[in-house]
């Protein structure tokens, strides 16, 4: 019920775009718990099922919301319809249950656009070459719309999320922590790699690719609000580094408890030597994330690389039983127990001194730094996961993050 | 729980006649309630839900079930796949909610078939020539099996139920209902019609129309039985009307509750009068059953038919309004408390006194009948119905269906 009165929401909230003149379409994401719902029966009946299987199982999630949401706009007075994956279509490759958006055809939607339709597409998922049903992803509702957006060359795409914005950083760790009302595509980037939960990452890869400005939302404001109070709430993400941007040096502060460091001790010390530790983790289809190899001491050197705590024991197998045989490594120094603390902002390429401030920061808190990474507007640092909110709150409040940008920097 | 425990049992099933060399297609209905939940949030949504939008969100239903059967399968180490109605494709007409299958595209189920798969199909769903979903109505998953089957030119069709077979009446008003292991698919048609819910009608038609033979299968038999076991077990549905049919005249007793008698009194006597009464019912959509115009005197008739009960008060609504003005009859009489009760048996055809003994056997039993309706193979009384009980199982004493083949006729 609870659910049901969700897509009412957001019917009488698509109505009020509607209403005002605009082409709309929907891409609404599964009914809260119905993707678990799903899954739950399918392990159920296998341990491990397979992709296209489970991908035609969990398509059905979204396509009950779709159709239930044309039918709550009709309930409005709207004139709707809504499409599968397949009936747009939505082409994807043959990657089950983490598929990519190859193309998307908007002849049907423009059609319906254009017949005064509002029109409704099951996000997350799509067709294969074959014919198959594809899906994309957890969080893949995200992407599709990006996606769809795109294909349509929209004004914009906004995505109704649980949260209102992207927040200087996460609010139950830091309390002062600010709403941005604008963030750069590249930050945003950064920070969904980092660990922000707001966007799936690969939504704003797809913004980014077709330059498509996302602003994100809260699902849960009074529907009916004017269209103008709902363009000034929320976070946009865009492209244009402009007046709108604010002034600070950095935006937010992301981090993520999923790492875990892995050593390789006392490798010979010889070109190539990275690939030979690396290649066959890649193989086996494990991310690394950060890397560092230290200074060679005597002809051998010690390789340190993080990987998803989830991967944690698969990659130290690999390790043990494949890579320190093969290049004649000595030990190997496991640590599951970090947490990786990164700053962010497109004004980090113009302003010094910025990764010292944190350096110095997390130095005066106590907190040592066991791997550092710096990209061109982040700097992420690995450190004990018992500092992890300590850190954060330090560099929210050491860079002014908890103070309003007319009032910073 | 339940319910996937019932999925396990049928891929057992399954893949017992697959390992025995057949090759084997199989079309799921929709997990026990899910249909129901599915339409309950419809309505939660609106009161009448558009037919295209409930039929999108109807057939998740079975897409859901059947890819869960596929990875059941595939459990038990037997190669399967899913497909939609779409992907098959099953073509319907744009009838939402009880479309009608136009053809069934046998290339891609047969090359999985040859692939050494087992193929799922989705009942109960297709596409019309927009490609858009439709659903072929409740019990539409039996009328796909055969229309599968009948593509396929299927050795046989077995549909599995909650009951073991065909019985001579419903064993819940004859405890002695016998079960028929050989039925004619013209008995079938009338029982089906008749109100026995064994199958639905239009999956017998459809068997009909392309002469599937069809058993009715328990599934709540244990999945791993012998393969002749299992195919001693049920009715098989024939069009060979050879030994193996059994020699009673009357073969089943079908009843129905479902019933409503309208009667327009002192309508003029004149050429065109029952299309005057019945086409303003037909435009609307409703079913007319029996129909009796009784002798005329003085000049006026009297005119009665049957509807379903649920049908009643809008019939009513268009005799009053509609027909009677139009066709200046008097009173309308009406009695929603009549119930329609029928012998059906091919044997009808070669046996005279056939309609006799059951009029005299209710006579016998002092209840008072109605209407009559023949045709070759079935004869159809309506009476009151808190005698329908006692009229079936005194018919099916009389007729001998409580005695074994061997024993009677």
């Amino acid at each position: 019920m609870g659910s049901i009165e969700r897509i009412r929401n957001v019917a009488r909230r698509v109505a009020k775009w509607h209403a005002a003149g605009h082409q709309v379409v929907v891409v609404p994401s599964a009914m809260s718990g119905e993707t678990n719902r799903l899954l739950g029966l399918a392990r159920e009946i296998a341990a491990d099922p397979d992709g296209r299987e489970l991908d035609m199982l969990a398509a059905t999630g979204e396509q009950a919301s779709s159709a239930l949401l044309a039918m709550a706009l009709q309930a409005e007075g709207v004139k709707a319809r809504s499409y599968t994956g397949w009936q747009v279509p939505v082409r994807t490759d043959s990657s089950y249950t983490k598929a990519r958006i190859s193309s998307i055809d908007d002849a049907r939607i423009r059609g319906d656009l254009d017949a005064g339709r509002v029109v409704v597409v099951t996000g997350f998922q799509g067709i294969d070459e074959e014919g198959h049903i594809t899906t994309l992803g957890r969080g893949g509702s995200d992407t599709s719309a990006v996606a769809v957006a795109a294909a349509l060359k929209a004004d914009e795409c906004l995505i109704y999320t649980d949260v209102d914005g992207v927040y200087t950083t996460d609010p139950r760790v830091v309390p002062e922590a600010r709403r941005l009302s604008v963030i750069s595509f590249e930050e945003m980037l950064e920070m969904a790699s980092l660990g922000s939960k707001v966007l799936q990452i690969r939504s704003v890869e797809f913004a980014g690719k077709y330059r498509v400005p996302v602003r994100v939302l809260s699902s849960l404001t009074d529907p009916l609000m004017s269209l103008d109070e709902e363009m000034r709430s929320g976070t946009l993400i865009t492209f244009e580094e402009d007046e709108k941007m604010e002034a600070a040096v950095v935006s937010g502060i992301a981090f993520s408890r999923d790492e875990a460091k892995i050593t390789l001790l006392g490798v010979p010390d010889k070109p190539g030597i990275a690939f030979s530790i690396l290649g066959p983790i890649a193989e086996r289809n494990i991310d690394v994330d950060m890397i560092v190899q230290n200074q060679s001491v005597a002809g051998t050197t010690d390789f340190s690389f993080t990987v998803n705590r989830n991967e944690f024991s698969r990659a130290v197998d690999v390790l043990q039983n494949v890579v320190a045989p093969a290049v004649g490594a000595g030990e190997i120094a496991k640590d599951d127990k970090v947490a990786k603390v990164s700053i962010v902002g497109i004004g980090m390429r113009s302003h010094v001194g910025v990764a010292s401030l944190m350096f110095r920061t997390l130095s005066e808190e106590g907190i040592n730094i066991r791997m550092i990474s710096t990209s061109e507007i982040k700097t992420s640092v690995l450190i004990d996961d018992k500092y992890m909110e300590l850190a954060v709150r330090a560099l929210h409040k050491a860079f002014g993050l908890d103070q309003a940008p007319g009032a910073a920097a």
